[in-house]
């Protein structure tokens, strides 16, 4: 099938993949009296003077926005923030098929880090979460960092976090296929924007044994001068010990685990050839990875993952954002934290049981019913024991 | 019934009164392709090459906007943004009701002018029209402007103009029920907030003959010391030509026409009687109007309209705003303009034949499903003839 001409169609046919429906009937003047005024003062009033309940008296506690401002829209790079609004309304789609939840799109015109920050800022009492997209780095950062700061409802890149997430579920499982242990390998991380700064952050705090970071300008190293931003200095100052200056391949020698979020083709075989045993490829930029999959097979990657449909072991974020808000929501957590986030990995990890892992089978399906609700549980209970979750009545 | 109590026990039992679906399925990895990667690139990219085309490829050709920052919900004054959301969701739900426009809540957590400005352009993007609501005057008037200025796509004050447009259809069956013409006749109008000036507004714009707007200082007149602020000497400037400076007293004096968008029981059956032959008193403060409509009527009022349902010729925005929003988009219209308002006044006092006409019958019911349309209509109609339907392709 010609998937973009399809969509056009399919776009052009349905006007907007999102409807706003009422819940209540209003057809007669008893009805617009409970649903508007008079009756509707009572609510009002109620969260006048607590503004918790606007989380149970209003749709709030299960609404998310998904804010854009169209700078790094899928591949298609800054295309602006009317463009960006078809994957916005599918991001909303997915939302509520995933995890029955209201999203809501919202694109910013500017691309300036204070006016965004101000502007979701000024909005986010009308939601319960903050779904940030397609904003392009090292912007998302401050943008991401300075939001959770300011609101008191849960924010969350999904470019970073929710990317991070799967991609730890898949590297736990991987290291029990190849029978090694997370704080003895190393790891290189190709790309060094939202998803591989946050896939750097969260493999170190699941205590990675060492890990470099690589990008466009190479290796990243504390002290490099090329295209360092603040994000980048702190992760260079956790990561690549040795300070090795080089490009990919001199990262990757000997390294146990390679993963891209970066270009097409940019790893060999060749390269594989010189990592540890039992190399552990995940190859995720789309739709043409760094190396395909049957390629890093044949050079001996002892587990191979991609973000492809067509291959096993797909990285897809629906796998995570979903049941990570779910469980934000439902426990009312006022922030979704690293403990958060790791907990949804380990659930992710978790749905494959033992018996069932193999170098094929490292990364549930996304379309397993069971994949959002573990992820919500897990996210909830990890909401409530690190101190987040704000013990409102939850949906 | 007790419509508080009752409306409190809806709202927990719903929590919320709008709900977000998806218009698309995401149920296998065909469906997923189509509605979102790699599918969705096409819409993006059309609508990167001509940002019009956003208007139909995404839902914004038929989302509005309801915005607030809580300043003026109802009768209940400033009680903040997260509270006024039970109001919003319920224009929402008439909003769907009504007009089959999908209608999305907005609480600014800012009272400051510049900021709503800004946050509302910024998220401008994201709709196809802005409704203001219960924002609190004169703050509304510079918000509204600027906003209208600013944005390229219509904004409208309902609390100002849907009222407003209402008003002029009442007054202009009434002036025929007493077979009185409009450029003849003086009207009072009371009560300087966001209704009352934009009812003085669209009065003058219909040719009244002679109006005195009257609030809490008195008479407004050019040089009157109290309480004036840029909008009310724009007003002043054009009314009360004798510069009558008194109470409303002596402004009813003679008066042909008494609106009333103020205060209750501030008007008396005495001062109805000072009124000129056969006078019309629309007595809209709730739920307690300015006079009952039993005691103008005995005192003489020829015509009596309030914001009652228990009453003849209700005063309901709900007969306004949806179809004059459904007009606009369904004209791809850029602005809701003048032109625009006095169409949707003239088409809901038109619909009330002459040989129907009768003091007890100048309004239109609200629940008349051919109010929403016939106001469409007119509307659409006005966008074109006055230059600001944009031809593009309407839903």
């Amino acid at each position: 099938m010609d998937y973009l001409k399809e969509s056009l169609k399919l776009h052009e046919r349905l006007k907007g993949k999102i409807e706003i429906k009422s819940t209540v009937p209003v057809s007669n003047e008893e009805e617009l009296s409970l649903a508007y005024t008079p009756g509707v003062a009572a609510p009002c009033l109620e969260i006048a003077e607590n503004p918790e309940k606007s989380y149970s008296l209003t749709r709030r506690g299960n609404l998310c926005a998904v804010v854009t401002d169209g700078s790094a829209v899928l591949g298609l790079g800054n295309i602006g923030p009317e463009a960006g609004m078809p994957v916005m309304e599918g991001k909303c789609a997915l939302f509520k098929a995933f995890a029955d939840i209201d999203a809501f799109p919202v694109c910013i015109k500017s691309q300036d880090v204070d006016t965004i920050v101000e502007t979701v800022y000024q909005i986010s009492g009308s939601f319960g979460g903050i779904n940030l997209e397609d904003i392009s780095a090292p912007r998302c950062f401050e943008i991401e960092r300075r939001l959770k700061e300011k609101c008191d409802i849960p924010v969350f890149h999904d470019d970073q976090h929710g990317t991070a997430v799967i991609v730890l579920a898949g590297v736990i499982n991987a290291l029990k296929v190849t029978g090694k242990k997370i704080d003895k390998v190393k790891a290189v991380v190709s790309g060094a924007g939202a998803a591989g700064i946050s896939i750097a952050e969260t493999l170190l705090k699941a205590g990675i044994g060492e890990l470099i970071l690589s990008d466009i300008h190479g290796t990243v190293y504390e002290g490099r001068k090329e295209g360092m931003h603040p994000k980048l200095q702190e992760i260079a100052a956790l990561t690549n010990r040795d300070k090795i200056a080089g490009k990919l391949e001199d990262a990757v020698r000997g390294a146990d685990i390679f993963i891209g979020v970066s270009a097409p083709g940019i790893l060999t075989g060749d390269m594989v050839k010189t990592m540890n045993a039992d190399p552990i490829v995940f190859a995720c930029a789309n739709p043409t990875p760094e190396i395909f999959p049957e390629e890093a097979r044949a050079a001996g990657a002892a587990v191979v993952a991609s973000g492809r449909s067509d291959y096993p072991n797909q990285i897809n974020n629906v796998l995570a954002f979903p049941g990570i808000f779910r469980g934000a929501f439902d426990s009312g957590a006022t922030d979704i934290n690293d403990e958060m986030k790791l907990a949804a990995a380990f659930a992710l990890a978790g749905l494959i049981k033992d018996e069932d892992l193999s170098p094929e089978n490292i990364i549930p399906k996304p379309f397993d019913p069971a994949v959002g609700k573990a992820v919500a549980k897990a996210v909830a209970e990890a909401a409530v024991s690190s101190g987040v979750a704000s013990g409102r009545e939850s949906r």
